[in-house]
C-alpha cells in the first residue's frame, strides 16, 4: 500500500515530440502530469551528481520589492546529472494571502550547457512544494530507521501534505500525527492524507507528535524552535524542511548540536539553513557540515544512519539543483504529456 | 533626417488584450516589433528612477557550464519607473560560433512587484544589444557636445549597428568611421548603416577612428586597451561598452584617470566595468563614482559635461533594470501587435 522505495523514473517517451522550440510549461500543465515520484528519482540523481563534484551552485541573489516586506530570491545553477543550467525566481508577499493569492511563487528557466540555448520557463508553485519534499524523501530514505512506522509533521497545509507523501514513499508509515499552524485547513490536509494513503491524521500538540514519531518532519516559516530538545526520542528521523533564510529556525540549537546533522550544502545550510546556529556558535564548522552533506553520503554509498539510537537530522534550505532537476523532468513529461494528448484527440 | 532628440515612446494599445495571463515572448516576436526608438525612453525612465532611489538592483551570480568556458550570468532587479521586478540570464558560449550559432544568448523573466506574480518570458538576444545600446544614447544625450558630427567606433557587427543607431538618435551625425575586428562582416554593417542613416561608414584603422571621432563607441570583449590615451582629442565623448567582466579592459588607464567617468552603477562597474582599475589602483573610490552614475545626473539634472575640452567617458556595465525595462515594453509592444494584427485579420 504504502511505497517502501524510491519508484523508478521512467522516461516519457518525447522522441516524437519537437524539442528543439523553447516550451512554456504552466502552472496546470505541471499539475496535470508531473508526480512527487517522477520527481524524487531525479532529485536523488542531482544530489548524487552534487556529491561527485559534477554540478555547480551559483551564488543566491536576494533582494525586495518596492515594498520591503515583500521578498524576492535567486537561485542558479547546473545539474550534472541532467545535463541542464537553470534559474529559479522566488517571491514571498506575505500580503497576497489577504488577496486570497499563495504568498509564494516559483518559476524556473531552464538552459542547454551546451550550448547555453534557452530550452523552457516552468511555472513552478507546485513543483516546489514537490521538489522539497523529494529531498526529504532521499534524505528519509538514507537516515530514518527501516521499520520507521510513525510519521510526525508540525507544518502548515499544502507543503505538509507534500512532505507526508514524500516519507510515505520511502517507509511503512503506518500513523500518522499532525500538529498544524493553521487550524482552518486541517480537514482538507487530513482528508488528502487519508484518500492517498488510507491513514486518518490524529491531529494533536506539537509534543505528543514529537514524542510519538520515529520520523518527524518540521514544514514552517518559523524564526524560533517549534518543539524542545527532551520531547525527541533515541532513534528519531528529523527532516527539517523550514529554515531558507538568515534568522529562520525550527530546532533548538542543543538538539541540532546533539544529533547527526547532514545538510543538503555546506556553505548555504551555514548561512540561511538550520546549520546557521550551530555554525555561528562554533558548534561545527562548514568543513565538518560538508563531509555528511547529502550528496556526498549519497555519492560515497555511506550507510546513513550509523546506529538505531543516534538522532538524525536533515537540514534542508533548499537548492538550485532541485529545481534544475525537477524542471528538466516536468519539460519532458509535458511534452510527452501533450502529445500523448494530442495523438488520442483530446 | 538623422533625429536629434530622444523620441516620444508611444505607449502601446493593449487595452483590448488579456494581460492577466503571463505571455511568452519570442525571438521573433521582439524583432517583429521591438525597436531601438522604444527602448531608449524606458531606459532613460529607469536610470533616472535608479538615480532617485526608486529601484534596486540584486547581487550579481555568475557561475560556468561544465565546460568552464561556458559562461552563465544572472542580473536580476526592480525597476521603478515600469513596476516590475525582473531577472535576466545570460549566457556566453564561445565555441557556438564553430556551430554557426550566436554566442551570447540572453532570457529575462518579468515579475510583478505588487504580488510576485509570472508576468511572462521574453527572449531578449536582440533585445539585449538594443537595451545595451539604449544607455549608450542616453549617457551620449547626457555627456556629448551637442555640436557632435562625427562618430567612431571600434567593434563588432551587430552590437556596433546598435550602438551608431543608437548615438544617431540623439547626435546630428553626418560622418562614420569605424574600425572593425571582423573583416568578414564589414560589408553587412556599412550596407545596414548606409540604409538606415544614409551616410556611408569609412572604414579605417583604429588609430584614425579615434583621431577623427566627436563620440567613439567601443564595444568590444577586449581585455587590453583598444587605443591609445594621445589619440583622443578634447572634447570626445566615448561611451565605453565593452567592459561587463573582471578583467575585461577597452581604455587605458591613463585615460579613465583622466576624462570625467560616468558609470552606470558605482559598485557594479568598479567591480566589473571600466572602472574597475582606477579603482583598484585607488584613482578613485565607489563614492566618486556614484556622484557621477548615469541615474544620479540625470535624476538630478546635472548638465553632464561641464566644459566644451573635457574628455567624458560613460562605462557601461549594463544593468539589470535596462533588462526589466525593455522586457517590459517589450511584453506591451508584442501584446499590442498581436492584438493589431490578428484584428486585421494577418
Amino acid at each position: 500500500m504504502v511505497k517502501s522505495i524510491l519508484p523508478e523514473f521512467e522516461p516519457a517517451d518525447d522522441s516524437h515530440v519537437d524539442a528543439s522550440a523553447p516550451i512554456f510549461v504552466t502552472e496546470k500543465d505541471v499539475r496535470e502530469w508531473v508526480r512527487l515520484e517522477h520527481i524524487m528519482p531525479v532529485v536523488k540523481d542531482a544530489f548524487i551528481a552534487l556529491g561527485e563534484g559534477r554540478s555547480t551552485i551559483f551564488p543566491l541573489s536576494r533582494g525586495t520589492g518596492s515594498d520591503p516586506s515583500h521578498f524576492f530570491g535567486i537561485k542558479a545553477g547546473r545539474d550534472g546529472a541532467s545535463g541542464f543550467l537553470g534559474v529559479k525566481a522566488g517571491s514571498y508577499i506575505p500580503s497576497n494571502r489577504l488577496r486570497g493569492m499563495q504568498a509564494h511563487t516559483s518559476t524556473t528557466m531552464l538552459f542547454d550547457d551546451e550550448t547555453g540555448a534557452f530550452v523552457g520557463v516552468v511555472e513552478a508553485n507546485y513543483l516546489n512544494g514537490i521538489r522539497t519534499a523529494a529531498a526529504n524523501g532521499v534524505a528519509t530514505d538514507l537516515l530514518a530507521r527501516h521499520d520507521s512506522t510513525t510519521l510526525g509533521i508540525i507544518g502548515l497545509g499544502p507543503q505538509a501534505e507534500c512532505e507526508v507523501m514524500a516519507v510515505c514513499a520511502v517507509r511503512p508509515i503506518t500513523r500518522i500525527l499532525a500538529s498544524m499552524r493553521n487550524p482552518a485547513s486541517n480537514a482538507a490536509f487530513a482528508a488528502s492524507i487519508s484518500a492517498q494513503t488510507g491513514i486518518d491524521v490524529e491531529m494533536t500538540s506539537a509534543e505528543e507528535v514529537v514524542r510519538s514519531a520515529d520520523i518527524l518532519v518540521t514544514a514552517t516559516p518559523s524564526r524560533y524552535p517549534v518543539l524542545e530538545t527532551e520531547w525527541v526520542r533515541p532513534g528519531t528521523h528529523i527532516s527539517a524542511m523550514g529554515a531558507d533564510d538568515v534568522g529562520k529556525q525550527e530546532l533548538p540549537v542543543t538538539l541540532v548540536a546533539r544529533a547527526s546533522l547532514v545538510v543538503d550544502l555546506a556553505q548555504q545550510a551555514a548561512r540561511i539553513g538550520e546549520a546557521q546556529y550551530v555554525v555561528s556558535q562554533s558548534l561545527t564548522t562548514i568543513d565538518q557540515l560538508e563531509e555528511r552533506s547529502l550528496g556526498k553520503l549519497l555519492a560515497s554509498k555511506d550507510v546513513g544512519r550509523r546506529d538505531r539510537d543516534e538522532i538524525t537530522i536533515f537540514d534542508s534550505s533548499g537548492l538550485a539543483i532541485q529545481d534544475v532537476a525537477a524542471a528538466a523532468a516536468a519539460v519532458r513529461l509535458v511534452r510527452a504529456g501533450r502529445y500523448a494528448a494530442a495523438r488520442s484527440g483530446r
